[in-house]
């Protein structure tokens, strides 16, 4: 099996920091030296860090330059102004380094010519001798699986979601979003400028990169065109990928620029091109995190947009079934035999068994009465998927646990997806119920109405897929 | 000055639990006797427990009936179910009691006719003899002004915002969000099917209350028609409406039909009359929130859609950019003397000067580099507001204080709003700024999404009132 050319810049053999300061409170030792060390890469990988004045930072030995660090380096992460980094490329060049992360700014986004004259001289070059460029202006690199990170604290273990990512934050909030609810990543890049390394190149790699089972992607510049689509489409084919687009606006589309020097081109043409690609497109991370979250368990099956809705409170629930029905989603009435069983098991008073099904005052057995209403909900013939409400916050996490694994089995048994909701944040489970959720293929949304979104998005995917190969 | 009528029902010199539990964990005395007796309500004045099975309970003494009741009984909650609630009636009716509140479900919301036949009995006796019936299937009143509370935990300070509510559930969530959004109440009323006090009653009524500076509505009901139209146009005329209407799908319909028996006329034609009237609609309690705290602070007077944002992060400000735009607001170039200055202030690499403003890397001093940028954009001509963004999460509360200070009177000073948005929400500040800058007029938004949306729908409303008498 010979090996994919990126593998070569995601999988390097060692590191080095070029710039680092001798202060830790400073912002790019923070993200980057923290984020390696907190991954182990110094434990598994020599990492060397670059500073001409400092013997040793953080209890890692300093070198004077590239050329002074004994071994071949494979990644250089540059954390000097952009004034200087044709001098850091010659040296790059001449230490043999395959993959060269610019978090520098300070190129083509700050919209002077000279600096974008800069940027194209300096990638010139790079490319001219085989040295590949993540950047400028970005974070780089998060890959669990090969201990990189670009800031401490995401999660150690690697997962199945790769990300494609032009801008840092967005990635740190995507990364964090999805990890709180359970998910686990294989690679993800901040492109930033995306001179070198762009979209394109980074989704033909996504497309047949083993690690990656879901794709997302998160785009300014659409300048690549044809080759963007391509890619798109052949990421897109292969598994399931979720685009967001940035600067639809033409105030955003402004924004963007003078973030990474891109050119958008027009979003109803872009948006149709990732609907023909079979891309699922959506309007925010929130979107994006939530449809992420339906495509890797079981909601990814649902078979129509007809759910029951679990709630309780009667003004909740009218509120709900508007917004879902904003979203595509219907609740229509419940099957006959559904509604006999529910008039046996929920009081009348103050109650409502029709659908939404408000079960605010369940009497002394609350629990088993309202395991046994889920249990009726989920076999009703009428309806294509379950919302219901988990009140997470006050249980212990062995209930926690416990419900999750009951709704694991109940989906199983009854063929159809349970989606679980809180009342307004996934923050009211546990962590560790989060994660054994995902696990179980069960999903947890912020809110019903979240819950509704991701299913009509997915719903929408899927229809737009039509004709195309099925997915794994 | 006369006294309105409904100041008999509101200002009770006296109230009676009705069916009042000696199990303090049930629910109705964890609502309302608790409630009541968190406000104070039994210090203040008689509050009767009826009870003949108990002596006492929470140290208030219990009397068999109301005729037992030594003195006179202004005010009845009923705790009682449907089919007992003939002899209550019968019961208030001898003791000259005012109002009664029927928290008791059970009737025509139950879908069954001979509840929907024992509702319209009730009501009219009660009708017949001068008692009037808050309810029934509701949470009834919240009126600290009165030390009247129906579930312990609201705010006892009396403020200006009165709601008018047929979910008991809705107006919890109302009042928690707004409370924690600085605002204080004058009266809530939850009134459930309504079927003797309805939504245009209680809208006359807030319309003179001189206690109510902003009302707000949420109605299922709207077969009132043309009662309910003049109600709400009298409101709307003498103080900021906001209207949210549940069961605006179909689902949705029938769901409020089993929440409260509501019949729902059509959307369409209600939003219409809404607009006609001179109220703003809505389409969420978060919407409604936002725009609530907008029409209370200094937002009130924005001028136009033109905003400045403020932010961190090239991505996130791109994305904000495009949901506002979404929202009706654009972010224009910013005037050629306010671009100098910034120029002066930010630092040219990994930020943007454009609008939306990115400050993500400020240098040594960047707290006083922030506030030199804020002056400079709260005086740009070309724009109408400003968003910035609060960093509160690891502020100290003295620091939050003073930096809502200064906002308030650079707002002064500027003669233009400047909003405040949390990252993700208002609970990154403490309490006690968010009440401080609710008191100072500076509006403080969950994110900046949710102020541009509500600066949107304010200005949407400002349209429609236009050839409407001026407000106060």
């Amino acid at each position: 099996m010979s090996e994919h050319a990126l593998e070569r810049v995601f999988r390097p053999r060692s590191a080095a920091l070029y710039g680092i300061s001798r202060n830790m409170q400073n912002r790019s030792n923070q993200f980057f030296l923290r984020g390696l060390m907190d991954q182990g890469f110094h434990e598994a990988a020599p990492l060397y860090l670059v500073n001409p004045n400092a013997e040793e930072i953080a209890g890692l030995r300093c070198y004077p330059s590239l050329a002074d660090c004994p071994d071949p380096v494979d990644y250089v992460i540059s954390l000097v102004p952009a004034l200087t980094a044709e001098g850091l490329v010659e040296e790059c060049i001449a230490k043999g380094v395959r993959a060269l992360h610019l978090y520098t700014g300070g190129f083509a986004e700050n919209l002077d010519p000279r600096r974008a004259e800069l940027e194209q001289r300096l990638i010139a070059r790079a490319r001219s001798a085989g040295l590949r460029v993540i950047g400028p202006n970005c974070m780089g690199l998060y890959h669990p699986a090969a201990r990189m990170a670009f800031i401490p604290g995401h999660p150690k273990e690697a997962g199945d979601v790769s990300v494609v990512c032009q801008s840092g934050g967005n990635a740190m909030d995507i990364i964090s979003g999805l990890a709180q609810r359970g998910a686990r990543f294989a690679k993800v890049v901040s492109f930033g400028n995306g001179t070198d390394l762009g979209a394109a190149e980074l989704l033909e790699y996504a497309a047949v990169d083993p690690e990656a089972r879901i794709v997302l992607a998160y785009v300014e510049d659409t300048s690549g065109g044809r080759a963007l689509f391509e890619a798109l489409r052949r990421c897109a084919r292969a598994k399931p990928t979720i685009v967001l687009k940035g600067g639809i606006s033409s105030a955003g589309a402004r924004a963007a620029r003078s973030h990474t020097a891109s050119l958008a081109g027009s979003h109803e043409v872009f948006t149709a091109a990732c609907r023909q690609a079979g891309a699922a497109v959506v309007r925010s991370l929130d979107e994006m995190i939530d449809l992420a979250v339906a495509l890797s368990t079981r909601p990814r099956e649902v078979a129509g947009p007809r759910a029951v809705l679990l709630a309780v409170g009667g003004g909740f629930s009218v509120l709900t079934t508007d917004a879902l029905a904003a979203c595509g989603i219907d609740l229509p009435e419940l099957d006959g035999s559904t509604l006999a069983r529910l008039r046996e098991l929920v009081p009348t008073d103050g109650n409502s068994i029709e659908n939404p099904v408000d079960t605010g005052y369940m009497g002394e057995d609350a629990e088993a009465a309202l395991r046994a209403v889920t249990e009726a909900v989920a076999h009703d013939a009428n309806t294509d998927f379950v919302i219901t409400m988990l009140r997470g916050r006050d249980l212990p996490l062995d209930e926690q646990r416990r419900t999750i694994e009951e709704l694991a089995d109940l989906q199983e048994r009854a063929g159809k997806p349970i989606v679980v909701a809180a009342r307004r944040d996934v923050g009211e489970l546990a962590d560790e119920a989060l994660r054994l959720a995902y696990e179980r293929g069960v999903a947890v949304f912020p809110s019903p109405v979240s819950a509704g979104r991701a299913a009509g998005l997915l719903l929408e995917w899927r229809r737009q897929r039509e004709g195309l190969p099925l997915l794994p």
